[in-house]
């Protein structure tokens, strides 16, 4: 059974659900941030793994890691809440103070994503190669920018 | 930007990502379907809180919380990889003895959970809350059987 499910990847839908959030201590949104960035990358890398030859190119596994990241993509917002720039956290005050373009950053990584894991039910390598650099480049774009060295 | 995806709930694309799995150590399998649950859990409970009436309702943020949570459901299933009942795990040691079993609930949930999306898109909350409740039985009887109290 597949279902087609709509993504919230720059809807207005994502921006809905970052203003209901329901964590109760900063560390809270701290955690849920992380378990997401840990999950998309766990899932990026072996996407990185198969494109770099480190391990055999399986499309269907490919797919299916691509789709997760960009379900993913959409997830981590939330936890950037007011207050939670301190703790167990990578994440640099100034996210707060540049707010606009950090969210900013953090659509363009959706979009980038939800983009890979279109091209990725396809059978373009080169397109998929492309995809794959875009969306990396807006995690580093981002890392770079809002996140500890 | 609205893009549609394709899920992966009970899809053959869902076994092959579980045989491709990368985790170099028990530890970190069972932090990869802990981080999950966690964000299943955190997306599942705002949309109880609003279906018991504890805050509003809002169709909207109840909808993409169920599509987090349907896309969310594909991915705890990889880190259950031999050798994770041991260590920092709630996960009982039977999982892997019934395995068949866990993998048909966890199948079930995954169904469940995508139906749940669907039906978060429509305006009927009595469908709503049945998917809801389908979706809630199926954590619970996986817990029962597979989880420490």
């Amino acid at each position: 059974m597949k279902l087609a499910l709509i993504t919230a990847a720059g809807a207005s839908i994502f921006a809905a659900a970052v203003q209901a959030h329901n964590f109760k201590e900063p560390e809270d949104a701290i955690d849920y941030r992380q378990s997401a960035f840990s999950l998309i990358a766990y899932n990026f890398g072996d996407m990185g793994a198969m494109l770099k030859g480190k391990k055999p190119f399986d499309a269907e596994v490919f797919a299916s890691r691509a789709t997760n990241v960009a379900a993913l993509s959409v997830i981590p917002a939330e936890g950037f809440i007011a207050g939670s720039d301190k703790g167990n956290t990578e994440a640099l005050a100034k996210i707060w103070s540049n707010k606009a373009d950090f969210d900013e950053k953090m659509k363009t990584f959706q979009e980038n994503a939800a983009k890979l894991a279109v091209v990725a039910q396809s059978d373009d390598k080169r397109a998929i190669k492309q995809a794959f650099g875009n969306t990396g480049k807006s995690c580093k774009g981002c890392h770079d920018a809002y996140k500890k060295d």
